[in-house]
């Protein structure tokens, strides 16, 4: 079975709103065990509306269309609907009973243009809004279905999940259910990483695999089609188990878990106690490790150290390393982590310092060279990297490395 | 002139990423005055990708495409494009220089599935990458255009706003443009602006008025219709004083400026520095901060103390504070600003204290409790807030009003 989605409305056209409709509908499809294959926005126009329900209808079992739906005059979504498909409308006594109590609810006289929202196509099933006025329709088509949703998402939502769903799946029964799960990789290229599990990549079909990356993470997508979710979650475990033997601890998240998460379960299981010191971070190295609940259990202080006089004076760094070395430099790096963590009291101490640009940067130590060091009463890490791009990205790039370099340390010891 | 655009992913149709680019290039191509009256987004499959182009090339004189660019088996937007207008591939030598350049620098081997990325359609224009490798095109095709773009919105943003952008400005001539100003306001909620400026709303048609709130502001975006840039300048200005006129310095930032770029403009005008101590924010104050180029200039160093340990050893709170009024008080909140300001040697002390929660909230100080201090050597400012939803956004709104708190300061003195 074959679903489209339609969202109505200018102000998507011109990109003031983001259209979070559309993800939030997928979704719930998807979850189904719907086919989505195509999505068109159009704007409040009477005639490409109806050319887009047209062709969506063409080649989709069921077309589902929110906005436009309103009592203004610029919402034109049920006219084209009705001339489209030359619908005849009738009076809904239910609708207009529930469109007066709403109005008397809120002690407001009912506006004149309301009244229109209470006329429906004959043969048509209303879908009740308990959030607002404007009704949802569920118009048969040639054994089809055009289904018409409210654009305002509090609306929406509750009618998608709540009467939607629950008619396409008695309407089409479908042969099963999609079930996603996503392993977060840092430390390898979408490209390694093509390569790495090209074979799986390659051959598998059920569940399919997509890989996504941003500059934070590459993001590999597993999608089972399967009769239940114990069938799914079966597919996606066999599955995961085969890229974790070619990508190892390079996964270091499932689904909606982060980086930072990773890092505080080791750190809880392992019970260390950790203190962070940043230079061109900032602050977001601790802010990203103090967004876990819980972390003041092993998160002890951090220091944010831009200048060379905080460094010495918070974190005991020897003016001799800064002046032989400079700030952004191995040396420097080591001695800040090591200042962290015995002012601290800490296990570990964990540091970061860096040129995030845009300037500062010279020909030997340009804009985006980052030192990250660990220290622990036994050992002492440290790393160089090179990063590209913006200042933030920069900082969000250091942040990513040194949680991953911490986890990674956690892992093997 | 008709632009229109797709988006190419699964994921997309899965509804696993909402669909931010869209927003992004709708909003470039209406300030430049094109007409937009379709978007599509359609899956990874290249014969549904072939049969949206066509349609959109048949209704519209630009087609926008992004995403499927990447090295990967299942990017397939150029195949799609190549076989439906039949085109033939090119290695273009600049492009595959661009790309090893970008491996070189990482020092990285270049995977040999990259190399895909250098074959551009005979008489394409290439659009270079700046973050990225996989090159943007401009394919011609009867005298309409098709333009391609990567789907990572870091990459793709820039080179719509430097080349697409100027191209289509250049070869499409339109007769007028839209373009908006947005005003951002922090300390009064959406409705009381809406009952402030109210008057101006009704009545304003040219430049029009909307709000959007967020936890973290409310945005007034006008959008003014004109025959140039300069009236339209103009229009937004003239409507822009007369926002100001009721809403004063509650308008913290225009446009994409923002809270901790308006606290370092003031900062930087009066020569002042700063130096701050967070508990609850965990750094994120220090961070925001800190995004701003050129912020080592004023912003001298933060502590982020989680524990009442970490106050007394590197901010000098006294230990009795604690003990009597609790590490979340008024009182612990003026000793961390004026611990901060005298041991970095700042003009300014600026101090949060709070509960982020989940955990760790009482009757008498629940979640969500926080205390914002301001220590300079002759003043002491602070103040008790409530702010409630889950720890990310205590956090966020924490850090959001000690940064208004700081930038109205610097506005009296």
């Amino acid at each position: 079975m074959n679903a489209e989605i339609i969202t109505v409305g200018t102000e998507l056209l011109l990109g003031q709103i983001v259209d979070t409709n559309f993800a939030f509908i997928s979704q719930r499809l998807a979850e189904a065990g719907m086919n989505i294959y195509y999505k068109t926005s159009v704007g409040d126009n009477e005639k490409r509306i109806s050319e887009t329900i047209k062709l969506a209808l063409s080649r989709s079992d069921a077309v589902i269309i929110t906005g436009g739906l309103g009592p203004t005059v610029d919402d034109v979504t049920r006219a084209a609907l009705v001339k489209t498909f030359n619908l005849k409308l009738v009076l809904n006594e239910n609708v207009l009973k529930h469109m007066q109590s709403f109005f008397d609810l809120r002690k407001i006289k009912m506006p004149q243009n309301n009244l229109s929202q209470a006329l429906v196509p004959n043969g048509s099933t209303v879908i009740e809004n308990k959030n607002g006025t404007a009704p949802g329709l569920i118009v048969p088509v040639d054994k089809r279905f055009i289904i018409i949703l409210p654009g305002v998402p509090s609306e929406m939502k509750p009618m998608m999940t709540e009467s939607v769903i629950p008619f396409l799946k008695e309407h089409f029964r479908s042969e099963g259910i999609l079930k996603s799960r996503v392993l977060k990789v840092y430390g390898l290229g979408e490209s390694r990483i093509d390569e790495l599990i090209n074979e799986l990549f390659r051959f598998c079909t059920n569940p399919t695999i997509a890989l996504l990356a941003s500059h934070l993470e590459v993001k590999i997508r597993l999608t089972a089609r399967a009769k239940d979710e114990k069938e799914a979650d079966e597919l996606l475990s066999k599955l995961e188990l085969q890229l974790r033997d070619k990508l190892h601890e390079n996964i270091f998240a499932v689904n909606e878990d982060t980086m930072e998460k990773a890092a505080a379960m080791l750190l809880t299981l392992k019970r260390l106690t950790l203190a962070t010191a940043e230079s061109c971070t900032g602050g977001l190295l601790s802010s990203r490790l103090t967004d876990v609940p819980g972390s003041s259990a092993y998160f002890l202080r951090g220091a944010v150290t831009y200048s060379n006089q905080a460094k010495i004076d918070t974190l005991a760094v020897k003016k001799i390393s800064l002046d032989m070395y400079g700030a952004v430099s191995k040396q420097v790096a080591e001695e800040m982590a090591e200042g962290a963590r015995k002012l601290a009291g800490s296990d570990i101490g964990l540091s970061v310092t860096g040129i995030a640009g845009p300037d500062g940067g010279t020909l030997e130590k340009p804009v985006g060279l980052v030192y990250i060091a660990i220290s622990t009463d036994t050992e002492m890490l440290s790393k160089e990297f090179r990063f590209s791009g913006e200042r933030i990205w920069i900082k969000e790039r250091t942040a990513q490395s040194a949680l991953d370099m911490l986890r990674r340390y956690l892992l093997q010891h």
